[in-house]
């Protein structure tokens, strides 16, 4: 029966490329992905699969149910789009002024979309219930994972999976890693209050770009001496904008930037070490702040056995040719609230294109339509497979 | 004959308010102060006093030839005004908008158009030539002077007098200096270009931010351990701006500030030594830089016995109770070129107005008007009793 | 078979103790240690055992050969101490001044030693060849590896296997690592050279705590940007001394520091960084440096394969209640140098004393002897079962 | 009169050598030299100059009454020597291991006595009191000044003069300042108390070293920020001691400098600003710390009056070549203590040494004997026409 999953996805590519061309001329950005979301409406009611839509926003949830019963497994695909430009030269370019999927949600859409439909034709056969999460407004905090989470999305779910398409990893590859895999991203805004004045007189005013630098190199050693060598975390200052006439002494001074960890006690440390600098450091400038710290994303924190069972499958499916271990990635995902919730692992599907590379986000960015054949049979098997886990 | 002087300029003082109410509801920026120029050629003609028009620029000359011969003094006032919106609420507000005379160079220019009009009266009992030196565009550099002396306006002239209305010094005080008293003030422009990327990947991009921080901690120590304690010096980085994304890496980062010395050694010194933390830190951070030093004005380095002349005149002059030591100004004036060329000295008149103090170049910088006329009477006196100086 | 090994260690439990507190009351310091060297060559002498003296310095090789032929496998004890003041108050207490076991040397080699001749005993009923290789001088760079690698103790080996008592591991614990489990640890010296003079009078003077002041804050950076988050790297300046009268500049301040790295190419990056944090640094005070980078020994790397199987043969010895994955360990170990030969694996053997627990290197570390019966039985087992490896 | 000061004194230069001679070969270091004092004592007594003892320590005044009755004018000089090893080749080198007069305090000695001598002789003719104040413990903060004052030395006095033979200044040369002359010198200590570690475990320790280095480069912008740059501040820190193992985390980290200061305000400012820097980035470092600031010898500010008249004598003296203003000393001097009482002035004579010039303090110190003979001309004659002074 797997093979019989494997040999109609194999027929069923050719959809799928139609699918995720369309939708790649037709992007939307995070919270605005309404058209997407009746797309993905439409296509369910065609086939009669019963769905569920506006889940915690734009998201749509689908169901098929197996003949036997068993677990019940959740797929997830996210579906919003990037501003940015779209700066290729093919035909299926972005339609949309300044709008672009410019991080392969497109494919991972018509790869779960096809994957549904071709499931639910073998949906006599199947033991347990499975359950595909479109989910809106990954690209942009607070994300379209929690509210659909809360919406009720994953009640009942026993497991999930999740994949991305990377334009980096060579096609054929599947990459997994257990524990930790992307990063919690979060934000932070600081406005460090000086007192203006004429740049002749330093004496009579409080110099915020003075204050405010001395800030940015403080803040080096948050990760160079706080935190432990051997976890990760990441704080880069983005932005500093101080912008006066020369002969000024800075008033004020806004920087903003972003902290990336993997464990919630380096996430806590950084936090409460990014203000304890900030108070030092206002206190020996006689300067005022006010800082503001925005939890992003939690980090994608992959669970052990589920891990392991996918790394077995993914070895399995035919067309993939090596399986690997994934590095951390110190970018930003929602999938960890899913995981944070029931057990799961997120894993990367390598989607480099022929030709010339380009990373995720980039204005050029496009992936080898291949792969999504690839993480629909992954994820497919995986699903089907779940059922013989203890 | 000194007595018929002061009385005639007593006689005169509502002519000044006049003169000095109708340049200010008629303010002009810097080079572009032609019909503020047009105004005083026009003074000089219905007068029938020689002048020179378009000296250098804007600037109008004047002469006065006494009887007899002897020195020729030369007496010097600005004429233009600053782009800021006139915020006071009198009668003589500008009425053009966003321009304002907010410096007193109005009221230079009327004192010394009476004073001039008052010793063409005398002329007859006068000893030696007068040449009464208006001059455009002293607050912006390059200035009027240096191509107003470029064209002549010092030819045959053995000593200059100036004097600057001043809001912070009570009226009724005149405040000398030997020595330098107004800064040389240069500015400078540095971007820092390092290697932009995502903020969650420092080791794939050079840090503009973090370097251009580390540069602006550094300069720190250019005044606080490179120039002699005893010497003033200012370096104010009074703009920085790297605008981005909070969650990127800088690409670069642009920096522009202000030096202020008064001996031309530290200034040589505290440009030599900013190139040198610019490139050292920049080695150090792996980034590029570009550097712009402009010098701007010299320091106003006013003549010993001139300056001593100077205060023995003005203890003298009727109206002021108070001739004291000035102290030093880190601020710029372009009566330094003058000084370059003769003799001479430029002091402060106070200028305090009765009710609120405003500083010079607020929007709401008003002055006491009868300051012009103590400002008229020192330098009709100085300049008189110069001839019998040795 | 291997519960007959098991058990002649059990019976011969008394006898490590004896070895155990001899060493420990007559410890010798790194490239000292001729009489422990002694004892140990005695020791087999007495048995019969065939061994090698004097390898690559006081290094001392034994070696069992089974009946059968087979794999060649060695088994690593090293026998140094530390110039450290004993303070526990025991009976088997160091009883040479200012030299003490704080490391646990002495447990390894009472291990090693009677594992030795429990194997020597059953020599008969085994296959392949065991070699026991005694290391002098892992505490001290450049360490007894090394030489005695170059002297010939691994010639016709195939596997190494070596073990550290861990007196922060809760007795019963075996930790295993594939890939990197210990660092490298480098050493630097830095001389910043600048221009002594009088505290009054900065500016005819180099201000050297000044440029070293710089150079350690931006130091920071090489850890908080330069290394790819994802990896592990230290850098800590450990000393920083410039000791002079208050109302003096310094003239020079020397800096010494280590780093700490996993990855050979984040070592040889930080190596590179350091040298250009200083020179810029140096360039942009106008100051002078001398930079010495000693590199210490090699990050241990497990064999992925080696360690799978010690993890597998750990988690059957009798006694070990506990296998789990150890952390990273930030501090050095010489036995990299043998992994960098031939396949092999160091592991942790929990050892935790009852009562209150010291660390490594303090002057009151002590361990639970249990311990040494599980570092024995361990190695042991790993070394006959790994003739059945493929 | 006054010439025949002149030719006494010029007659007994070679007695002012003698002495000089004899007090640079026997040298006391400050507050330990009693047999100073007991020659200086012999030197009256022998003349039967009526002088005190033991005042405020080992001063000792003299004083020598004018046959009419005027004002009482004090002059003084110090006598203390410095730990110094003596490394010069002349015959009247220091006979005392690590003490010498390397500041010219026998000099000043010499002159004084001798001049003192003379006026006795010419009391008959004199108008007014003398008071001769010979000063210990010049070198070494709290100083001999503030307890001989406090013991009485200006009771009834009514001016005081002072000078210093300043190896640097040309001989010939006499330099006098109005208002500030030489600097308030202040010390400072601080301790920051991190919490030690391995060098390996930045997390586990507070690395004193580093807050210690990032609180030298903030206090940097005391003086480029915070003090009025038309005044003058030093800041030096000359101690910086964090001596460690290489891997080690420094627990502590001792740092001492020096402010030095003319304006009391800005004095405040100086130790106020230190501690606020101090306090916030111990705070941003987490570090405690411990902070001590010993207020030296207040500035020395010269008394305007009694400076003109000095500029006007001191023109007038035979063998001056040369009256000029003096720069601003940043170094201290406790004569400060008496301007603070009376009026006065302290002034610099030249006395730069044919051949190689040394500073003061330097081992091979020496200056131009005849300088002595100015001062004491300088002074007598200053003493002597102070009575025709309204």
């Amino acid at each position: 029966m797997n093979m019989e999953l494997v040999e109609k996805l194999d027929c069923a590519f050719e959809d799928m490329v139609v699918i995720r061309r369309y939708l790649h001329m037709h992007p939307e950005v995070s919270f605005k992905e309404t058209k997407t979301a009746q797309y993905i409406q439409d296509f369910y009611a065609d086939l009669g699969i019963p769905f569920q839509a506006n889940v915690g926003g734009n998201g749509v949830v689908a169901r098929v149910k197996g003949a036997k019963p068993g677990k019940t497994v959740a797929l997830r695909a996210d579906f919003d789009a990037l501003p940015i430009q779209d700066e290729k030269d093919v035909p299926y370019k972005s339609t949309v002024d300044g709008v672009m999927h410019a991080c392969g949600h497109d494919g991972h859409t018509a790869a779960l979309l096809i994957l549904a439909r071709t499931m639910n034709q073998l949906k006599e056969q199947l033991t347990g219930e499975y359950v595909f999460v479109h989910q809106h407004a990954e690209e942009y905090a607070p994300g379209g994972a929690k509210p659909m989470i809360e919406a009720g999305c994953l009640d009942g779910v026993d497991v999930i999976f999740g994949t991305h398409l990377w334009s980096l990893i060579p096609f054929g590859t599947i990459e997994y890693k257990s524990g930790p895999i992307m990063a919690a991203a979060d934000r932070f805004e600081i406005t460090v209050q000086g007192r203006g004045g004429h740049g002749a007189n330093p004496h009579q005013a409080k110099d915020a770009i003075v204050a405010a630098s001395q800030l940015v190199v403080n803040l080096q050693q948050l990760v160079s001496r706080r935190v432990n060598p051997t976890e990760s975390a990441v704080l880069s200052v983005g932005s500093f904008v101080a912008e006066n006439a020369f002969n000024i002494i800075a008033d004020s001074a806004k920087l903003a930037g972003t902290v990336r960890t993997f464990n919630p006690e380096v996430r806590d440390l950084m936090e409460n070490e990014l203000k304890r600098v900030i108070e030092g450091t206002c206190i020996a400038n006689d300067c005022t702040y006010s800082f503001k710290y925005d939890r992003g994303y939690p980090p994608v924190i992959n669970h052990k056995l589920e891990t392991e069972f996918l790394e077995k499958v993914a070895s399995e499916v035919p067309g993939v040719e090596n399986v690997q271990e994934s590095i951390l990635h110190m970018i930003g995902e929602d999938f960890g609230y899913y995981l944070e919730e029931i057990p799961g692992t997120f894993f990367f599907t390598g989607a480099m294109p022929q030709g010339e590379v380009f990373p995720h986000h980039s204005p050029k960015f496009d992936f080898d339509e291949r792969a999504m054949l690839l993480a629909a049979k992954t994820l497919g098997l995986a699903a089907i497979q779940y059922q013989n886990e203890e």
